[in-house]
C-alpha cells in the first residue's frame, strides 16, 4: 500500500527512549541535522526500533510550517 | 522568541501554489527531496513566500512518524 | 517499509472532491460511518483516488481523540 | 456544543495505560480493528475512561491520511 | 459526550471565508487576539458558522507548542 | 525567523510535568482559561521552562477545531 503523507526524509536512527506511554526516536537525517519523532512505546517496540536502523521520517502536508 | 517545535529542516522554496484557503509550498530539503508544507494561504502571503527563498520547514515532534 | 502510524480503518471511498491545493475523500468504514480526509490535491491525484476503491484511512495516535 | 471534527468512529474501550504525562487508549472500533489513543493522562481520568467504556475515536479531517 | 481535547478558548467568529475543500474561519479570542481555524467546508457549513458567532477554539493538547 | 504558524496566545506557565518522554505545560491564558501543551521533555527542558515564565501558546491553524 501507498500512503497520501508522501514526504518522507531518509535517516538513519540515533537512539531511540522508551517512557512507559510514549517513545522519543532521534534521526539523524542529514549531517548535522537531527529531528526526534514521538511515536506510541508501542509502534517503536513493534518497528523494533534501534540506533543505526536506516529509516525514513514521514509527516503529512499538513503538518508541516514554514520559517522564514 | 524560541518555539518548543525545533526540528527544522532547511530548504529552498520551489514552488508556491495558492489555492482560495490553503496554500502548498514546495521546499527543496536536500538533492532530491522535495517536501510539501499546506499552510494557509495567508500565512504564505504574510510571509511572502516565493521560489529561490531560503527556508526552514519546522514541525512538532509529535506530528513526525517513521517508517522503516 | 512499515510506518508507525498503524491505526488503519478499512473502507471503500464514497467520493473525491478536489479543490485547488486540498482535497477531500469520503471513506465509508462500516455502514452507517462515514469519515472525511482532508489530505492535499496532489496526494489525492498521486493515489488516483476514485469512488469504490478500497483504501485505509491511516491515523498517527497522537492526533486520535476520544469522546465519553 | 457541536464541534466541527465529527468523524466519529464508535467503540469500546479495551484498555488504559496511564504514562505519567501521557495516556493509551486502546479502542475496539469493529471486530477485528484496534485503534490507539495518545491523550493526556490529565484527559484520561478525567474522562475516567476505563475498560468496557463506550466511547467514541475522535478525529479531525485533516489528520486522516489515505493508503491505497 | 465530552471529549478528551479540553483546551477551549471561547471567542466570537469574526469571519468565515469557504474555500472550495477546506474553510477558514477567524475567532475573536481576546482583544486583540484573532486566531484562525483552517477545517473543511463541510464543517463549516454544518455548524452554519457565520460572522457573530460564539464559539470555542479547541485544540487537543499534543498539538500546542510553546514559544518562550 | 517568522513561522507561518502564528495563531499565538499570551499566557504564564502554571506549572510544568515532566514525564520520561513528553512534558506537560500549563499556560494561564487569561483568567480562568487554562490550556495544556504536551510537548517533548527535551523541548521543555531546553527552553527551561518554569512557573511564571511569560509564553506564547503557538498553534498551526489547521489544528483548531472549532465547537458551536
Amino acid at each position: 500500500m501507498k500512503i497520501s503523507a508522501r514526504n518522507g526524509i531518509k535517516g538513519t536512527v540515533e537512539s531511540v527512549k522508551l517512557g512507559e506511554v510514549m517513545a522519543s526516536i532521534k534521526i539523524k537525517v542529514e549531517d548535522p541535522t537531527l529531528i526526534t519523532a514521538a511515536i506510541t512505546r508501542e509502534s517503536a517496540e513493534d518497528l523494533e526500533l534501534s540506533g543505526g536502523d536506516e529509516v525514513k521520517a514521514v509527516i503529512k502536508s499538513t503538518e508541516i510550517m514554514v520559517a522564514k
